[in-house]
C-alpha cells in the first residue's frame, strides 16, 4: 500500500513515462522499427556523455561494461593506473587483477578525492602505462573525482588511455568527454539514467577505437568492435535490451522536456546542496568536503548516539524510507541518501521532513524543522537565479 | 494504433501480468525484499528446467550466458565438441573457437537434426573431450534435437561434462535436466519465457560445478563461481536486472495457472501440430520432419512462385503479422513462424487466417480456408484429449 521511497544511490525510481514506453508492444531487434528506435537514441544521449562518437549499447549491468573497457584495450601483464577512492574503484582494481594486469594502485581514504596533483605525483616514476582507470562518481563515499583535471593530467603524462567508469554519475552529473579527453565512459541504466537495471552505456574516443583495433581479446559477448560494427547497421550483435532502450528514448524525452541535460544536472546540484545544508543544520556530519561532494549521493555519518542498523530500519518500517547503508569499512559509520534520476527538490524536502520524524522518536537531540527549513532555503534561493 | 502480431521465435510478446509486474516500485537488491524475490523465483523456475539445481539469474543476454558455459569450464588448446544444426549451433562454435578450443565440428544440413547415431559415431574416435555442446530448439531451422538420446551418449562416452543452449526451447519444450543428465542448460528471457530481453538463466550439475571449481577464468561478470556464491545468500554479485525478476515471478504464477509447466508444453505441443497441418493444406513445405520438429518455432519454405521477401513485407504491412525471416543460406528460402510464450491455439488461427489473406491477394492458388481449418481441427482434437 505504502509507496516505497526509494533514497537508494541506484536502483532509482522509474518515471511512469519511462514504465509506459517500456510496456510498449515488443518488437523484433531485426526490424526497421528497432533500427529507427536504436539511432534515434543514441543520437539524443550523447549529450549525457559530452560526445560526438556513438553511444554503444550493452544488455548489461554496468560492471559488464567496465570489464570490456579493460577486456578490450589491455592485455595480461601491461601496466595500468586504477585510482580508486572507494569500493568501485576497488572494483575497477578487482577486474584488472582478475586479467592479470600490472596494476599501480593510487588508492586515497575513503571519502577524498583523487586530486589533480596527486595523480601528477603518482604518475612521475611510471613510464610504460597502457591505461589509466578512474571513478567519476565513487557511489560508496559520494565523492566526485574532478574528472576533467584527471584527464588533462593524463594527456600531459602520457598516450595513456583515460578510462572513466561514469556509473552512477552520467545524468546527474556534467560531462564532456570530448572536450575533457575521456577515451571510454561507462554508465549504467539503473542510476541517474532513470532507468531499471540491464543496460549498460559506453562511448569510445577515436584514440581509443586504435587501442581497441589492435588488441587481442577473446571476449565474445564484451567484444566492442562487435558492437561498432553493429552500431554501423543501427543493430547490435545479439538480442539487445529492447525494453530498456525504448525506456532510454521516454527518458531523453524526459531530460528534453526539463531543458536538456544542463538543466538536469543542475537539479542534481541543488539536491545535494539542500541534502548537505540540512545535514549541517541537523548537526550530522558529512562523509566529504563539499569540494568533491557528489550530485547524485551524500555519505552521510551515522548520527551522534544512535545505532545505525536500529535507526535506518526505523526509518524504512515506519516511514517507508529507504536508505542504503555503508560499504565495506564505513559500514554501521555512514549511511548513503541517494538524490539522483527520478528525483526532485520536492522529495529531498520530504525525505528530511521523515528523516527528522525517525530522530524524534529514537530522541536525538536537535531543532525539529530546522533540517527541512534550510533544504527549503537551498531551494527557494536556487528558483531565485 | 493496429497491435503487432509478432509471431518472431523471440523477442515474444509480453503477458500484461507480467508488464505489470515489472513496473512495480523498484526496488535495491540488497534488501530482505529481493532476496525474498530471489528466493522465490529461483524455486519455482526449477521445474522449467526439470532440475534441483539452482538457478542462476544473469542480467544478460543468452549469448553472455553462453559464453559464461564456454569459460567457466573449459580452457584453450582444450578439445571440445560443438553439434551444430544450424546458426545458433556456429554461434556456439564462434564462441569456442574465439576462446582457442580445439573444437570437433558435428554438423548437419540446416533442417536435420542430430541423432543419436550420429554423435555416437563422431565420438568414436575422439578420447580426449572435455565437454560436448549442443543446441536443444534451434531457432534458425526449427529443429528440436534428441537431446535427452544425447545426453546419455555423451554420458556412456566419457567423462565430458554436456552444455546445452536450451534458449528459444526452456518454457515451451520438455526438460529433464537432471534426469537427462544435461550438465549445463542454459536459457534467455525473450523467448519462451515471456519475457523482454536481458536475462539469462542458467542451471549447473554438481559434476559441472567440480570442473567450474578446477578451473582458472579470468571472466569477472560471467565468473559462475561468483554468482554460485551471491546465490546462497539470495543475491547476485552485482546489480541484477531487477524489473525482469519481478516478471519472471509472474512468469511462473501464469505457468502454475496454466497447470503446471507440462501444461504449458502440452499447448506448444498442440500450437507445433497446428501450425505444421495447416502449412500442409496450403500445400507450402515444411523444412523438417515431424519427427525433430521444434514446438516453438517452425521453419517454412516460401510458397512457390512467390518472393519471400515481398510477402513477409505484404503481411506486415496489410495484416501487421510479423515473421521472421531465414537466417543464413536459408535467407529468401524459409521463413519462421514463431510460436512460443505468451501465444495460443487462438493465435495461430488468427494467423494462418490472416496468411491466407496475404496469399489471396499474392494470387497463390489455394483452397480459401483449408489452412485454418487444419489448424482448427488439431486444435479441436487436443482439447478433446
Amino acid at each position: 500500500m505504502y509507496p516505497n521511497i526509494l533514497r537508494h544511490p541506484g536502483p532509482t525510481p522509474i518515471p511512469k513515462k519511462v514504465e509506459l514506453a517500456m510496456t510498449q508492444d515488443m518488437i523484433s531487434h531485426r526490424t526497421v522499427e528497432f533500427v529507427n528506435l536504436y539511432q534515434e537514441v543514441t543520437q539524443n544521449v550523447k549529450a549525457f556523455f559530452g560526445t560526438k562518437q556513438d553511444i554503444l549499447l550493452l544488455p548489461s549491468g554496468g560492471t559488464a561494461a567496465l570489464e570490456a573497457a579493460v577486456v578490450n584495450t589491455v592485455s595480461p601483464g601491461e601496466e595500468v593506473v586504477v585510482i580508486s577512492v572507494g569500493a568501485f574503484g576497488d572494483y575497477f582494481i578487482s577486474i584488472c587483477e582478475r586479467y592479470g594486469l600490472h596494476v599501480h594502485k593510487l588508492a586515497k581514504n575513503w571519502g577524498e578525492a583523487c586530486t589533480k596533483e596527486d595523480l601528477i605525483e603518482f604518475l612521475k616514476p611510471l613510464s610504460n602505462i597502457k591505461a589509466v582507470f578512474a571513478t567519476y562518481n565513487e557511489t560508496s563515499t559520494g565523492i566526485l573525482n574532478p574528472i576533467e583535471q584527471l584527464a588533462e593530467v593524463v594527456r600531459n603524462h602520457s598516450d595513456a588511455i583515460f578510462i572513466v567508469d561514469g556509473v552512477s554519475g552520467i545524468g546527474g552529473v556534467p560531462a564532456e568527454m570530448d572536450q575533457w579527453g575521456i577515451d571510454i565512459l561507462v554508465t549504467g541504466s539503473q542510476k541517474a539514467m532513470m532507468l531499471p537495471p540491464g543496460l549498460a552505456l559506453l562511448a569510445v574516443s577515436e584514440r581509443a577505437w586504435k587501442v581497441i583495433e589492435a588488441n587481442h581479446s577473446t571476449a565474445y559477448y564484451l567484444n566492442l568492435l562487435s558492437y561498432r560494427e553493429w552500431a554501423a547497421k543501427g543493430m547490435t550483435p545479439n538480442t539487445p535490451a529492447i525494453s530498456l532502450i525504448k525506456g532510454l528514448s521516454a527518458v531523453c524525452d524526459l531530460v528534453e522536456e526539463e531543458g536538456g541535460i544542463s538543466k538536469t544536472v543542475e537539479r542534481h546540484e541543488v539536491m545535494k546542496n539542500m541534502v548537505r545544508e540540512a545535514m549541517r543544520a541537523l548537526s550530522i556530519e558529512l562523509l566529504t568536503s563539499d569540494k568533491y561532494a557528489s550530485p547524485t549521493v551524500t555519505a552521510i555519518r551515522t548520527p551522534e548516539g544512535l545505532d545505525l542498523t536500529a535507526f535506518l530500519g526505523h526509518l524504512k518500517k515506519k516511514y517507508h524510507l529507504d536508505f542504503a547503508g555503508g560499504l565495506g569499512h564505513l559500514q554501521g559509520e555512514i549511511f548513503r541518501f541517494g538524490h539522483m534520476g527520478y528525483c526532485f527538490p520536492s522529495d529531498i524536502l520530504q525525505s528530511v521532513s521523515l528523516m527528522e520524524a525517525g530522530l524524534q522518536d529514537l530522541s536525538y537531540q536537535f531543532e525539529p524543522g530546522a533540517g527541512v527549513k534550510a533544504a527549503q532555503d537551498v531551494f527557494l534561493s536556487s528558483l531565485r537565479k
